[in-house]
């Protein structure tokens, strides 16, 4: 995968995703003394970048094999994105969702017209699996797919864009395709550009994959307040990431409470704890990189107000 | 006052504040059957359009004037928009507020470092002009001065350069400082566009005032979960809004929390129920007028977590 993918999934998408503001706080930078552009996709269509992803999955698609359906498996906003593109394009989707989703998710896809199948909590690839069988859909994984990972690194195709040259940029890192496509982003377009993935510490397989340089599985059962960030790497994504060589920053979960509190304060900004999460990990890198300016990918606004 | 005086401010602050983006929701419009365009001003510097006045007011003082401070009465957001201006033009700021004002808006004046004096409820005014009389300061009243009231008015100014022609614009109506700037904008740059004012039913003062032809004080303590509107106008704003001849619709405190729920969840943003008093009256101008192309001034956004 390379540049020419990214450049062609943004020429696709454009025309129906919104081009997301980069935010800034003078409160922030006065705080960490880092200067930070914070990319709103928090604002994007289905409130997360995930349809970035997804939508140019399935615009990719030919047209015969695209009616016969798509099928994918997610608790949370790649289900929301897959059902929307799917909508878009007038085809039929099938989200398998785990009992425990909350309902605000489930509803976010059935807004869409997506069928949603119910699975136990471990069964949900099975699950797609055999929906993909019966139907005869394709599966739009939400990370192991070149045209998702191409189309998540074209938020950073864009930040670039808006504000220049960087010295880092930070990305939550849960299954890798949003750090994955921003890595290839980077190569080709920064490469001064320091990539940062900051990780949930409670679910920190990607620390330890490309520490150790062999792929660890994601932890089963992660109890972390980032629900989105619960995957693990997987082939792609790893090779992807261990040939970039990003720095990893694990970040407790009362970080990620602190950074969303912030957000919500002093931006008036509903970001949810996965998509707060880069937030989290921006005073440490403030402390190595003075004066630095740093990108910060904030991924996603979907959360209930219950949580509020 | 005319156009000319909201030019000038806009010259005189510009450089200071925030010009704030236009939000739009795909959702809303299609719910509703309108177009509508929210002005960001819980975006604005000390979350909320009150920088603007108060800057432009402050900003206009001669400068042996300005060196005795300035001085001002307000339990919310005008009080943190008078101590943040005097802090961008290095000079003194006393702010008057009653025992009742909640301590996140007591922590945001003092953070410009503004001096605050506590009082009695219903002894505001006269504190402030004990204050004025002891400092040498110079009264910057929330919304009875024309300074304050020109600067209001370049939000509207603003949103039209930005968005173009409007049937209609919403703005909440409390003291009436931004209802009667929006009024000399559109008068002199939209004459087509309808006015519309958007008071709580439980202090509606404004709708009587103006239905009636004489100023009605502003109700004794109302009771409304829209803080920052609980003022009544007074004669400067009475006699511009009486000319501009605005609509007023009242509306409930449960449709008011409703549109701060919709702002979190389906934009994302934090707005304090005074600043989505105008989202509130939209469902009903919605009705009356099909595809109508509406402006809206989400006015504020400084609120407690435990609220929400």
């Amino acid at each position: 995968m390379n540049i020419t993918a990214l450049r062609d999934a943004h020429e696709r998408i454009r025309p129906h995703i919104h081009r997301t503001p980069v935010l800034t706080s003078a409160t922030f930078d006065r705080e960490t003394g880092i200067e930070a552009f914070f990319k709103a996709e928090h604002l994007q269509k289905i409130g997360a970048f995930k349809a970035r992803g997804a939508l140019n999955a399935i615009l990719r698609l030919e047209a015969d094999t695209a009616a016969r359906g798509v099928v994918t498996h997610s608790s949370g906003n790649h289900g929301a994105a897959v059902a929307w593109a799917a909508a878009r394009r007038g085809i039929p989707a099938t989200v398998v969702m785990p009992h425990g989703a909350s309902r605000v998710k489930v509803d976010a896809v059935e807004s869409h017209g997506a069928r949603v199948v119910r699975c136990a909590h471990g069964e949900r690839e099975a699950t797609a699996e055999a929906e993909v069988a019966s139907t005869g859909g394709t599966l739009i994984h939400p990370y192991e797919h070149p045209d998702v990972i191409a189309g998540q690194g074209t938020a950073t195709i864009e930040l670039l864009e808006d504000v220049g040259p960087l010295d880092a940029l930070v990305v939550p890192v849960g299954g890798g395709g949003l750090s994955s496509g921003s890595a290839i982003a980077l190569a080709a377009l920064a490469p001064a550009t320091s990539l940062v993935g900051a990780e949930p510490a409670r679910a920190d397989d990607a620390y330890e994959s490309l520490g150790s340089g062999r792929l660890v599985p994601g932890r089963t059962d992660p109890d972390t307040i980032a629900d989105g960030l619960r995957a693990g790497l997987g082939p792609t994504t790893f090779e992807i990431l261990r040939s970039a060589g990003p720095q990893i920053v694990r970040v407790e979960d009362a970080d990620i409470v602190e950074a969303c509190r912030f957000h919500l304060l002093f931006m008036k900004q509903v970001v949810e704890p996965s998509g707060a999460v880069a937030t989290a990990a921006l005073r440490s890198i403030a402390a190595r990189m003075p004066g630095a300016r740093v990108g910060v990918v904030l991924s996603g606004g979907n959360t209930d107000l219950g949580w509020l």
